[in-house]
């Protein structure tokens, strides 16, 4: 089938890749005219403009919107608006927290399909997990490209209505989260124990049979293959976090205690705070009522 | 080569059938006749005895207790070492606590090894993951039959001296509960959110190319394909947890912090508890300062 | 000096009590005739409408709102705000969301101050403790009103401009989630620990000259008094949390972490919630892995 | 009543000034010689040795051990068993393991107490609270001493039997690490928060009325008094955690959760730590499956 594709960052081209090599007949559209260049070179049809790129689509549009989360959804969908109809369909395959996707589907001339996509740039080869919201005709009129964009068709799935794949795909990261920093304590713990041990077999080892092996693990093994037992210069600072963040504000409002995700989360602001304020407090308590040495910052 | 299992119990018999079918020849005892017999069945030699069980074993021999960590490890090296020398190999596959595993190479007239063995009976199929402590040589002597008992060559590795093994199983378990917990919190929120979702499609879908597929969530799928999207009636009730309290006892020793391990031990003491005290006494707090009502127990 | 007040459930009589003992001339106005009766007796004047609330008032009115915390709070501005102007002060003192207080300001034609009002029903007789924000002219004008329902001079301040009143307000009670839970997981260990242990004793010798005494642990003392050591049939279930809700997405805004009052906060969740579905589906995994049984539910 | 006191450190000189004030008759020893003088400006008789020591008390001996928690108790005890009989008392005031307090009590040839001392040499003035196990009679005895220590007849009571004493004592410091942590967070949120606040000011109108005043939080106003709102050079690192660990090794064997003591605990950890390895692996993990930048240190 044919299948229009706006936004061709590294996750955009395996997108690209995988639909060129699934058989379709693939459009693809950037800002970034290289990029434009580049899904060409894979196979893609190429448009200069959303004019160019509607044009080529034709009646019955289905289009792929691999654009950052956030502000760059809202103005692509403001280009394409106007060329759009309640026979197209228009899938977000980006990170779009599950509300703004649930607005848009509500704004959207065409119907609207908010998938969360998991994997990264290393499942481009396995290809991706897609939890899917929106209306379910749309959802069947786009298996074929979910066939190839996912796994296969054990990779995707209707979720629900609006809002349900990215809600679903936003629960997903805080599990991640949580399981990052499960397996980091573990190997933090082996690192800093009685035993002089090597991380890379203890990960290798685990992969093949252990209960906790999983590709999170295998990426812990490739890790410590790639930068040493001791994880040479890598820094103590975690970037990201908001899909974690918007994980434990839901559980708020559903008062569903989540204290693994919530603690995975901190871990990470923890990272990015330099001389926590609760810590100097108690430092200079212990003085307060035990006349404690203080510890000071030179 | 040949290998003499003692304790032929659900884990016992799968060491016994892997290294038969590995082409190894196979010496089992068990205190239980009925576990001989069934071992007998799958291709072992049986021994009604320990004395026995040594004879046929003979010199440089080499044995793999499967039993019950604790005390039934004691008493069956306590029967076993008159008849042991520097020559032998005893290895304890069981969930040991590694300072013991320690004492007892210490106190054993063999070498000793302890081996930590991940995959439950689950893995009888693909094998374990196995994580070995002890003298090299001996490592080296049991390889063919480490082969065979884990996922192969891949599957087991010598992590360190004696205890070395156990101790990497124990920080193993307790990473398991932060990822069994991490998973959990999720569908928690999943379950009790805002969309109607189907739990097995989520499970089966992460499965199929998402960052968090692992074993333990193709053991969730199953558990929603078997139990229902809701679990049905399984029990908020989570038993077991020694190697995980071990695995906090250490990380206190080695002022390592493990809050998410720490806290998958704490809901598991907490599915246990009824009336949590410390609830109670804030439920009658607030009263206390705000005259809040105070449920109290019918 | 003049005050008005309006809302005269438990915490409004204490204030009309105290600014009446504090020799200001007080007019009271609540929709339930009784409580005005009550006000009355206590030395207010009463007022039977809006109207006549109002116009007893004056020129130069300073009223204290003491009603709910959210839609109460609107009406009665709704229905003050034709009768005020920019040389009135409106004091809110009950627990609004600091950023609601900072929308009221801005729509109201009278100076607003959010004031944060700690120290409950159990409070009367000490004063409060009030936090204060909004227009220093307007806390300047209440400053004799504020000295006689606080503690005294010391008992209040301007915390900063609009909002910041209800807003260390709410982490006030953000702490105070994590300070009941504290003492809570104290007295659960020493309840269930080696010895057996009277709370009440333990509760009084603490409270004389101990690192930790404190007005909540006068209350922990009285509520062992009152109930018993073993807090006789006080139920595990913490009612409320908004405050604390509150605290914990403000400080997920400020990327600042806040696990013990993160999880003082989850304590209430879990009590109030049956069979953790987390915990149910760790069980069954046991179960996945490693064939061990499976509590359920009869 | 005549008391003998061993140990004139810090609390150890407030152990006689209190009990010469209270019209007590004391002999105090030290292998510091200063100290001796010290004690003896206070009102003490001195002694130089330990032979010196228990001559001057002759009979009925009642001694107060005030030295350092560990190695420097059994010295003591060593040096002073042959003089004891089972008419005499000996009071360990200091912060010993309960379970150390136990073997004591049985090998000592007194009757021995345990006794968990809490205030602090800030609690000089005001008298400690004072909680003790061990015998009945013994406990009597000493009473009018403990009158004098502890803040009065309210500030001290029998806990229970051998270690009860120093058994409260260890949970009563885990209670303390988490009020620590907790006011602790609250201000890192509000140091950090949306407002531009004064640390000092909130302090002390939450110390004036609120319900979180204490005098650990009268501790935090005098800390923002003395080092400035901003705290000034105070250090991220938090020094101690020895009964903190014993209350989380107590609540592990105990199995009851006590999540906001061990993460107080663990923020001390890892106030110490450099370069979380946990949060290290995940910076590098998502790079594994996202390709996001690592960060890494220069």
């Amino acid at each position: 089938m044919q299948l229009g594709v706006i936004g061709l960052g590294r996750m955009g081209q395996i997108v690209v890749d995988r639909t060129v090599n699934g058989g379709h007949d693939v459009v693809a559209f950037d800002l970034d005219d290289d990029a434009v260049t580049t899904a060409a070179d894979a196979g893609a049809t190429p448009a200069d403009s959303i004019a160019d790129f509607v044009g080529q689509l034709g009646a019955d549009k289905r289009i792929w919107l691999m654009v950052p989360a956030g502000k760059a959804v809202d103005a692509t969908l403001n280009d394409l608006d106007p060329h759009l109809t309640e026979d197209d369909v228009v899938v977000d395959g980006g990170n779009s927290k599950f509300q703004r996707s649930v607005d848009r589907a509500d704004a959207c001339s065409a119907a609207y399909l908010d998938c969360g996509t998991s994997g990264g740039p290393a499942g481009a080869e396995v290809g991706f997990s897609l939890m899917i919201g929106g209306p379910e005709w749309a959802y069947e009129a786009l298996t074929p490209v979910f066939d190839a964009v996912a796994t296969g068709p054990d990779g995707h799935d209707r979720m629900g209505p609006s809002g349900a794949g990215h809600y679903v795909k936003m629960v997903h990261n805080g599990v991640e989260y949580a399981l990052m920093q499960a397996y980091g304590e573990g190997f933090e713990l082996l690192a800093n124990g009685r035993y002089d041990l090597d991380m890379e077999s203890i990960a290798r080892t685990w992969n093949n049979g252990a209960v906790i092996r999983s590709w999170l693990l295998e990426l812990c093994e490739e890790a410590f293959v790639e930068e040493g037992s001791d994880l040479g210069d890598v820094a103590d600072h975690v970037a990201g976090g908001s899909t974690g963040t918007w994980t434990v504000q839901e559980s708020l409002e559903q008062e569903v205690p989540v204290p693994l995700i919530y603690q995975a989360l901190a871990e990470r602001f923890d990272s990015r705070n330099e001389g926590r304020f609760s810590r100097r407090l108690a430092n200079r308590l212990r003085y307060g009522f035990g006349r404690h040495h203080v510890a000071r910052n030179e």
